[in-house]
């Protein structure tokens, strides 16, 4: 029903309402000629949504190590490692990962990493997304040599 | 591990990666000196995370109707329909809402509520963000006239 208006219809309430904290995330889709090169690089999309990659100078080298029972858990301590890296340790935000030991048979996985990159620092990095925390929810791996198809996804929380 | 810095460590990885499509929430709350008002106050929150809502003219008014079986159902079908107003129909953007019924006694509640604005027009509105769905999640309505206490929380998914 459409109607007509009066004056008195024209005169707006008082605001009674605010926005509280919205949760957001986001998935990363990484692949590589190996599942090594996938799991580099879905490290880097990870720090590729907290700044702009171009603008991180080589300038220091770190190295992680990552366990896990499975690929999940190994995939999960992998990016966790290299948040703590970024958020709690060196401000470190890296450009490019190389993993040195990939030990995915067995009990025990296992990935060392060197980490390499600079100190996160405002006015030369832009600031792009917090990322908050890796999560588990809706990850897929996929590790299928036989036709040379290795990616992974991983939602992050933003 | 901290370590020294080869030439070969300075040349950065191709890219492969891609960020895939991200979702996001955030809670509305609002309140006001009676129920209605709260319900009231919340779809304007509503429309008010659409675009500023001070640019919004009453040029217009509609009238919906929404139905529930409880509070909650009531104003989850409520935003819907307003929602509905924006989305599918006459392309609606409210900056007041006056509810003309309220009726929350027995098995059928039921409210009826005039809505004033305009049509969205690119340009002269802002864009602010996409509300894709109302959710349950999370809702809170807290209705207590003893305490002249009327607040209602809503997850909204953007």
């Amino acid at each position: 029903m459409e109607g007509s208006l009066m004056n008195e219809d024209l005169t707006l309430p008082e605001c009674k309402y605010e926005y509280l904290d919205h949760t957001a995330d986001v998935q990363l889709h990484a692949w590589g000629d190996s599942l090594k090169e996938a799991f580099e690089q879905c490290g880097m999309a990870m720090f590729g949504y907290m700044t702009t990659l171009s603008t991180v100078e080589i300038k220091q080298v770190e190295e992680i190590e990552a366990h896990g029972h499975d690929l999940e858990s190994l995939l999960f301590h992998f990016l966790d490692e290299l948040l703590f890296l970024f958020s709690c340790d060196a401000y470190l935000i890296c450009s490019k990962l190389v993993i040195t030991e990939f030990n995915i048979e067995g009990e025990e996985l296992m990935i060392r990493c060197k980490c390499y990159g600079e100190e996160f620092t405002l006015g030369k990095h832009p600031q792009g997304t917090e990322v908050k925390a890796i999560t588990y929810s809706a990850m897929h791996i996929v590790n299928e040599p036989e036709t040379n198809k290795f990616e992974v996804f991983v939602i992050i929380d933003i």
